[in-house]
């Protein structure tokens, strides 16, 4: 089932993922691989203009065949062949193909992601609002479905953190151990910084509501004249899956299903537009990319406690610290974060030789970068470097803001 | 799966004729009718404005719920229901609704077709080309299918049978027995008709060949203006599920997969525009629906021995006969015919009371009537009154031609 | 300047009526003519694929040049031309080109028609709404200007005339004296009719005032659904270029400039559909083409006086009567009348050999048939046999409404 | 006239600026200033919305009245009452107008930009191919046509610059003396960059006919995958404006109309897909906006020389120097060149107060920013800080490349 072009089906995030290692591993590395079926190359290509021809992405929905029976086959052929080669692969071989096994693990832990947040898009235009997950299942699987405790909304507490300008230097170095990292988050580069400082928490919920009431999706002053366009075109009154219920009460539909609105929880499913507005509405403005790097890479280097605040309802996470220097909270996997920065090579940046350089090089344009990851990014797949992209107008992904300010 | 707005997915059609039962049957009449589940009037109403709000076509294909199971499930409420209500009825009740009992069973016949032909848009738009029936199969589901004999194009031995001109009575008349049929098929109702003549047999493939090699897709002349606008602005060059291999043969997906076209058989998949600039090329017309109607009462008023020949090879049929004097063949069964007549109220017309008279008034009006039923249609479903009608570039249906001209 | 890709501008009517006489005409038949610009054929043929390619339709308001001056020049080249071979023709070259002159020249006036209702077309989009001619002009160039007398409106009072039932013939014959008719209008055939009703005079502005009132624009019980389609997507509220002001009084845009509307002047800018739903909320029917013109026929032979009523206020054309039996009024020259007839061929039809067999045959599909002439129609232009058509959800002609009713 | 929404009507351009003068200076500061018409203000707001409601941007091509000769009287009233002011304002009023007045002269100098480039747009629709100015007229009114010398083209001598890295501050700033500036020319900030080269000519004609033989068009591995999307749906195969003759050699309209192309002008009207393509295809990239500046700058403190090349024949530039060390030649006034950079403001940007605010920080998304100015720009009207925008599929501008290196 395909909700939209920008979705996939599940059925076709399985087979393309299998794909991508069989067409990029086994058949140029792993000796005597048999190709599952040669259909298989047009049908789950996604976009790889160097491995020729294939179905046009708007059309993932009409097949219904091969059926999930045959896409599971596929997908235990895949993994027998790897699991055999990374067994067997002389040394030579392995240093080729090192880098690609690795590239294909995070390729599939994206698309594990990418499941989920196209699940949500079906089921949300599903009049019966059926739910993915029970709503009392412990996992945290959508995003701020925290509980509510005493009303106070996150991220309204005005926190937030001053860091001094001056050069730094942001994004992935070559020779960094063994960390994985995409193509497109190096080369390490200096960049220059005024003065700036962060918000603590993401904007609640509770803070876009405010944002509503005081007319914020019809008020042309506060939007990129881009994003006016589209707020007229489409109508747009609210984040993607809010609705009012006849009295007024504002219910978000998640993965959960559809439920009451949870002021503390980090606002989601809002557009770059949306979320510049906001920005402009709070007298402030979305971070860069590099300035919520240096945040994120700064305050801890270990990187292990800012996510400390996942999930935890907003009330009980201020309660936590008492401390009297605020932190960085949820700047990991609750959602993720508008920047105010174009999506752009990094200087000196070369997309990897063959066909994978098509993995991110060609997309640089028209998109802007989003940090942090959320609560559908596989856990360990994020780091301060990882650097999202997506069109400003895009709101199906879990996609919030966080807000930053000119000292 | 919905392959397009015009095509809804199985799920939908099976539910969608319970609904139909469910709303205008059980619920006015069947005393204490428990409604299977409030939520799919939104979702199975096609375009019944008098009985609420509805789920929005083009998005059929989203409902990943309710699933096959839970339909199923509808589905045996409902017919037990009617069983029951069948059953017991007292003779008042029963008077007003047996009626529309008979108008439920043949909406079901109309929907059992329209799944046919919703899975072939599916299945042909799929690169693997499943079929959906194996090719040994003896039922014939799909149109033109028969074996080529002789290579012996059907319908181009130019026989035509002569009608003499005067007043004729067409349509279906109030008082004629029990006979069920819908309502624009009546009243009966007097035209005057010029002498005509018409086909012996519908267009073949063979015919429809030499009209693509004769240029028949590139000539303006040929087409009305509205055709060529859709001809160029589509790429149209062919029937819709044409398609040439490497070497250039025509082959030509059906139920039965992707196989090699066979010349005998009759032209399917073909809009009006297609079939009016045919009979252009050939220096001939499409019939008018009255011409139809007439020459299928008037050969042969039990209405039986004239499908004889459906869906067999062309040589075959001819060896049947050995007659004189030609008889019309292939009329009901094979492929519906586009007829030069818009679809229009007869004079007297009135739609039925209540919601289920949107059932045909309301599209009165755009669209073009084909006669004869296809090899889609259920056995005993079509008549020699029967009106079908699509939009005049509309392909997806096992739609032909049959040849007419001027005395 | 052209509003629409259905309207054209000024200029370029100017000159494609010139290239219409210098290439049936001039260049076939008069000897050394001398074309005026070779390269007029591309930028003025509208529709004509046997005379070469064209200038798309939707962009002939991009042709700054050539300029009125040069288009002024090219008129009187032809029109230089056309004189001298009118007076120099040999007898065997007038033969064959005769009866294109007279075409010429009746296509000549369908675009001073045309001419009126495009230039209505910019002028409606103009906030400034200005007039194309001062409102106390006293010449009738626009639709129901007519001075309202005593609030009672034309077409209200349920006058009806009462025709029998039987064959007719209608059409043009082809050895009708010298009379000039387009080849659609012929042949003459026979119809059989039932006995019907057709309102003494078109329907009223007041009439339609009571439709709005009634919620006719938000009934979809009312329409044919492709009309409720377009009623939806377009919002359509009211007629073409009616709209309301700050009280709430509907006024109209004509060609003099916005002005209140007159309850007593015939409807004018509807659509078929909007037709089709006025009648069926008045509990009656658009007549068919050829009920119109039996009445148009029978009732007068001479074709004077059935335009008595022609422009003049409702209230002094019931006093110019008196008389018990009702006539038909402002059948010719008020507003062109909808009838629920698709515009096609009548049996027996063939193009006028050549090019100029485009002129009409090749429109004969999706669309509706049109009678009687408007207010912008040249005198003398219109006839009972003569056969307009337009798409149904077309306003921006001169359209009405006359109802029937069967008896 | 009017060929596309981005384009607008002279008349349209010639009235909208009166309008700035008139709303931003003339009604808030001039006192008993007499509104010429209250209507204008509908009409030629562009896009402020916060001086009310305006007319739909893809409709000015609609507006026949008000005439060209009510346009004029209106700038003639409007220029009056601004001399009027200008010599009587009190020094208080003066004190808040005059950088109002100095932005409403340098918007005047872009319209003018504007109205050859969207003449040029019109004229190239017109299958004429009108020239807006004879060949022979000696004034430099469009981009690259001077006179071809020896066939070797500009460009292509592969002349690079190098420029070191370190930090550097660009933009304008506040208080530079009485230059004007825009406002997101500002601030003033500081930039780190990495060395790089910078090509001392634009790319000429003569190496994107090389690109084109290359197959630089139909190679999806060199192109955005944004972009290559445009080139298929739109069908691009050469810049906006070459059209090849019957003999496959290429022509080009421009405002002196269709003409030979000129193998040693600078390629003119390449959106930012194709210079990205083009630098992709030749291993290079294109500049940052940061490295144009510091070019610029660093170069020629005065500004003078660098426009010495500005429309001379490649051949002649060259012996011109005959020095060792290449400078950067034509990098103003020949065509805007592309950068890699999209438009965003500066750090610490502050929109104007009030509506003209909206004059470029609501643009700030979705586009990329040129720099340099071309034959169309007024003279005196650029500089190094000047910052033009459009986004990345447009091609009506007179914009063109100049190609970077890494060190």
């Amino acid at each position: 089932m395909q909700s939209m072009p920008d979705a996939s089906p599940t059925k076709w995030h399985l087979a393309h993922t299998s794909w991508f290692f069989e067409t990029f591993i086994l058949v140029p590395f792993h000796r005597n691989y048999r190709v599952f079926d040669e259909a298989y190359g047009y049908l789950f290509n996604s976009y790889y203009e160097a491995v020729g021809a294939r179905h046009p992405r708007p059309e993932r929905g009409l097949l219904t065949r091969p059926g999930a029976g045959e896409v599971n086959a596929y997908r235990r052929h895949v993994d027998a062949a790897m699991s055999a080669f990374m067994n067997t692969a002389e040394a030579a071989t392995w240093a080729k193909a090192e880098a690609l096994v690795a590239l294909g693990i995070a390729h599939e832990e994206q698309h594990q992601e990418l499941m989920l947040t196209d699940i949500l898009s079906v089921f949300a235009r599903n009049p019966l609002r059926p739910a993915y997950r029970a709503a009392d299942d412990e996992r945290p699987q959508d995003a701020g479905r925290g509980k509510a405790s005493d009303g106070d909304a996150a991220g309204d507490d005005g926190s937030f953190l001053t860091f001094p300008g001056g050069l730094y230097e942001i994004g992935h170095a070559d020779g960094d151990g063994d960390a994985f990292a995409f193509d497109n988050e190096g080369p390490r580069h200096k960049v220059y910084l005024e003065p700036f400082r962060l918000a603590a928490r993401p904007v609640s919920n509770g803070a876009w509501m405010a944002f509503i009431e005081d007319g914020g999706y019809r008020r042309p002053e506060l939007w990129l004249a881009d994003g006016w366009a589209v707020v007229q075109a489409e109508g747009w009154a609210s984040p993607l899956y809010w609705e009012r219920d006849g009295d007024g009460r504002w219910a978000q539909m998640s993965l959960r299903g559809l439920a009451a609105l949870d002021a503390c929880a980090p606002v989601c499913h809002v557009g770059l537009y949306e979320a510049d507005a906001f920005a402009r509405w709070a007298g402030m403005r979305l971070p860069s990319e590099a300035e919520w790097e240096v945040a994120a890479s700064t305050l801890d280097p270990s990187g292990n406690t800012l996510g400390a605040g996942r999930l935890r309802p907003c009330a009980d996470d201020r309660n936590d610290t008492g401390a009297p220097s605020p932190v960085l909270r949820q700047m990991f996997g609750d959602v993720w974060e508008w920047t105010a920065s174009s999506y752009a090579p990094y200087p000196g940046f070369r997309p990897a030789a063959g066909a994978v350089g098509e993995y991110n090089g060609k997309f640089m344009c028209n998109q802007m970068v989003l940090r942090g990851g959320s609560c559908a990014t596989p856990d360990g797949h994020v780091r301060p470097t990882y650097r999202n992209f997506f069109y400003p107008h895009q709101r199906w992904q879990f996609s919030g803001v966080r807000l930053a300010q000119d000292v």
